[in-house]
C-alpha cells in the first residue's frame, strides 16, 4: 500500500544572452533539472498520506547550492482526502503556483517572465522573497477539494521570529479551473522586521484555451511604494504546432521612470513524451536590467537579444 | 543476490518552545527525515557484504548542511558472518546507539534527553563531541554474535593527527537484550589535543518492558573534571495507549550549583505503521539553558514549557 | 520503454601514508563511492535520449564538498544513436577517460599514478585544472561510432567568460580498440584570462594484454614553460592471480631539477563481483612531495612509504 517513486529531470542548453557575450553553457532553461522521491499511502477510510522530496540542481555544472542540496525544489509530508489536502514543509509557493505563464521562470537567462514578475527590489524588501520563489520554507498549506471547479488555498509559514515586525506569511488563493478556462487570484502578506509599512501582494490570472492557441495573463500588484511602479505582468500564448509547442510572451514592470519589458518565445519539440528539444529567443528593453546581466559585462544601456537551445530528459 | 532499498522519512511539525517565543516548524521532532541506500549480498558461505547511505536533511526547510550532503545518517560499507558483523564509515556511534531512552533525541527542541545526555560543554571538550553525537565518522566497528543474548561492540575511530596529545576514540561496549529486559554498557575514551587530562565515558542503560509499561533508565558518567558535576541520567517509560504510544521521562545532568532538569512526554499516534501524528509536551528548569534557546531570545532566568506536533511518514 | 537504474559503490579502507603519518580512514582509494541514477529512453529510429546523474562523496565521513552535491561525478543528458553518442553537462574530461593506467588515481593517497599525470603546478595555472580533472563541467562532447575499432571524440566546454584570454576548453581523442590493443591519443586546449602562453596539452597512452600480464603506458606533454619540465608518465601492469587482480606501476613527473617518482602496487580480491577486498603499497621519491603530504605533517626531505587496505562494494 505504499510506493516510493524516483523520478526526476536533467535540463542541459547552451545560450548567448546578448550581443558579445560569452557562450554558455545553461542549466534549466526549459525545465528544471531535479531528482525527486515521492510516494503515498493509503491510510483506509478515504485518507492518504502523501510526501515528496524533490532537489534541483545546476545540470551545467553538477552541483547544488552549499545548504539547499536536499529537498529545495519541493518538498512536504501531508494528509489528502474528502477534506482536501494538508502538506507542511517547503511546497511550492501559492503565488508562483497560481501564475498563469506561456513559460514559467524559463527561457533565455535573465529576460524569463517571472524575472520580471518577481518586481523590482525596493518593494520585493517589503514583502519578502517569498513573492517570487517558488519554494516557500517553513510553511503549511491546505487546499480544499474543488467544487464546481473552485478550489481555495490558505499557506501559513511562521516567521519563526521574535524581532519587532516579524510577521508570519499568509496567502489566500482561489482558483477555477472549467474546460478552457482558469482563473485564479491570491493574496499574500509577509515581512521581514524591517517592513512594517507592508501591504498586500495581490495577484490575477487567467487563461484560456481556443485550441489553436492558449493564451495565458497574470498580473501582480506588489503592493509598496507607489501605485504606478509596483506592477507587473505578463501576457502569454502557447500553440501546438507538429510535434511540439511555440511560445511567445509580452512582460512588463513598473518602474518609475521607464518600464522594463521583455518579450520571449520559443518551440518546445517533443522527441517523445519524456524528451524534448528546444530553442528560445528573448528580447529586453534597456530599462529592465536584471542585476546578474550588469554583473557578467552586459552593457545596460541598450535593448538587447539573447537566444538559447537545449535538451530535456525527464526520468 | 544483490538488492538496493530505497526508503526514508519525512518528519515535519510546529511547536512553540516556551512562553512569548514565536511558533516554529520543526524538523525531526519524533523521528529523523532523511533518505537511505542500503542494501546486503550473499557472498558464499554464510558471509555477506552490507552497506548502508543514510542522508539526514531539514523537512522544514528542505535543506541540509554545508557539507553533510550525503552519508551523515548512517553511511559504512562492511561484511556480516558467523564472526559478527564488521562496519567502516559513519556508524551509529556506540555511546548513542546503547542509550535506553524513552524518546532519544526527540520531543520539543532543546528539552529532549539526548540534550541532557550529552552533558555539559566543559566536559565534552576533553572527551570529543563523539560522546553526545548520533553518528561517528572515521568508524571501524565490530559486533560480536550473541552468546545466551549477550554482544560484545568494539569502536575504533582513528585520530587522524599526529598533533601532540591527539588519541584514536575508542569504544567498548557490552549489551544484553532477552525477553523483557536490555542492559547496556559502554566505556568510551577520545581525546583531542588539548585533552590531555581525559578520563572515559562511562554509560550504563537498562530496560525492562513489563507489558502495559515500559521502564528505561541510562547513567553517563563523563569523566572529567569533578565526580559531583558530570554525570547526567534519563529515566523514562513508554506506554502502548490504543493505537500508539505513549512516553515520558525525567532526565537530569549535573552541574555545579544547580542540576538542569527537563521532563519530558508526548503521544505518538499510528494512522498506519508507517504513518504517525505525534504531540511532544516538555518543561526545564531554569538551570539547564541550552544555548540555543537563550540565543534565540529565551529568558534563562525562568522554568519553560515548550509544546509541538506533528506528521512523520517513512518510506 | 524509459527506465531508471539506481546503482553505486561505498569503498572504505585504513591507510598509512607514510613512516610517523597518523593512521587515517580513507574513502575511495580503489573505487569511487558515488551513487548514480542512469537511463537510457528509446525514441524510435533508433535513436535514444541517454542521461546520467552521478554523485561521488566522502565515505570515511559521510560528506560532500560544499557545492558539489549532485551531480559532481558524472552528470549529463545526451543523445545517442547512428551518429554517434551527443552530451552536454559533466561528462568524464577526455583527457581522463583515455589514460591507461595500472589503477587509475587509486592506491595510496598522495601516492597515484594520476597525482603524478596532472603534472606540476605551474603548468596547470596555464592549461586550467581541466588537464588532471576527471569530469569537466559546462561541456559537450560527441564521440563518433566505431570504425574498425576507432573513436574519435570532441570535447567543448565554454569559458563563460567575455575576459581577455579567456578561451573554450577543446579536446580531440581519437581511440582504437581491438583484441587486446588500445590505443589513444588526446589534444587538449583551454585557458583561463591568464594563460595567454598557452599551449596545447598532448596524451598518448596505449596497452596490451598479453592474457597473464596486461601492460600499460600514458605520457603526457603539458605544452608550458619548458620542454624538459612539462612531461608526466606512467608504466603500469596488472595480472590476473586468483580471484582477483595485481596491480603494479612506475610513474614519473618530470621537474626542474630531480624529476617525482612513485611506485605503486596493490592486489584487488573479488569476493563477489559486486564486492571487493583490497590492499595497496606505494613508494615515492623526495622529489615528489604533494602539498597535501606536507601540510599534514609528512617530511618532505625523505622517501616515503605508505600502505593501506580496505573493502568496495558496488550495488
Amino acid at each position: 500500500q505504499s510506493t516510493v517513486t524516483l523520478s526526476g529531470t536533467v535540463d542541459v542548453g547552451l545560450e548567448k544572452r546578448w550581443s558579445g557575450d560569452a557562450t554558455r553553457m545553461t542549466a534549466n532553461r526549459n525545465g528544471t533539472s531535479n531528482w525527486t522521491l515521492s510516494g503515498a499511502e493509503d491510510l483506509g477510510g478515504g485518507l492518504k498520506a502523501v510526501f515528496q522530496v524533490s532537489t534541483s540542481f545546476n545540470s551545467d555544472t553538477g552541483t547544488v547550492s552549499s545548504t539547499d542540496g536536499l529537498g529545495n525544489n519541493g518538498m512536504f509530508v501531508g494528509l489528502t482526502g474528502g477534506f482536501g489536502t494538508l502538506r507542511a514543509g517547503r511546497p511550492v509557493n501559492t503565488l508562483y503556483g497560481n501564475v498563469l505563464l506561456a513559460n514559467g521562470t524559463k527561457g533565455v537567462s535573465g529576460h524569463d517572465a517571472n524575472t520580471v514578475l518577481g518586481g523590482n527590489a525596493t518593494v520585493n524588501a517589503k514583502t519578502s522573497n517569498a513573492s517570487s520563489s517558488v519554494y516557500v520554507p517553513n510553511a503549511v498549506q491546505y487546499h480544499s477539494p474543488r467544487f464546481g471547479g473552485v478550489q481555495v488555498q490558505l499557506e501559513y509559514a511562521p516567521s519563526e521570529s521574535t524581532a519587532a515586525g516579524a510577521k508570519a506569511g499568509k496567502a489566500l488563493g482561489v482558483r477555477y479551473d472549467g474546460g478552457p478556462l482558469s482563473l485564479t487570484f491570491v493574496n499574500y502578506t509577509g515581512a521581514t522586521a524591517a517592513a512594517t509599512t507592508l501591504k498586500a501582494v495581490n495577484q490575477f490570472a487567467v487563461s484560456y484555451d481556443f485550441s489553436v492557441v492558449k493564451v495565458l495573463f497574470t498580473i501582480r500588484d506588489q503592493g509598496g511604494l507607489a501605485s504606478d511602479s509596483d506592477n507587473s505582468w505578463a501576457l502569454g500564448l502557447t500553440a501546438p504546432v507538429g510535434p511540439g509547442l511555440v511560445y511567445a510572451s509580452f512582460n512588463n514592470n513598473e518602474q518609475v521612470g521607464d518600464d522594463g519589458r521583455t518579450i520571449i518565445a520559443g518551440y518546445k519539440y517533443n522527441l517523445s513524451k519524456r524528451t524534448q528539444a528546444y530553442v528560445n529567443v528573448a528580447r529586453r528593453n534597456a530599462a529592465w536590467i536584471p542585476a546578474t546581466v550588469t554583473a557578467a559585462g552586459g552593457d545596460g544601456t541598450k535593448s538587447s537579444t539573447g537566444f538559447g537551445f537545449g535538451l530535456q530528459h525527464n526520468f
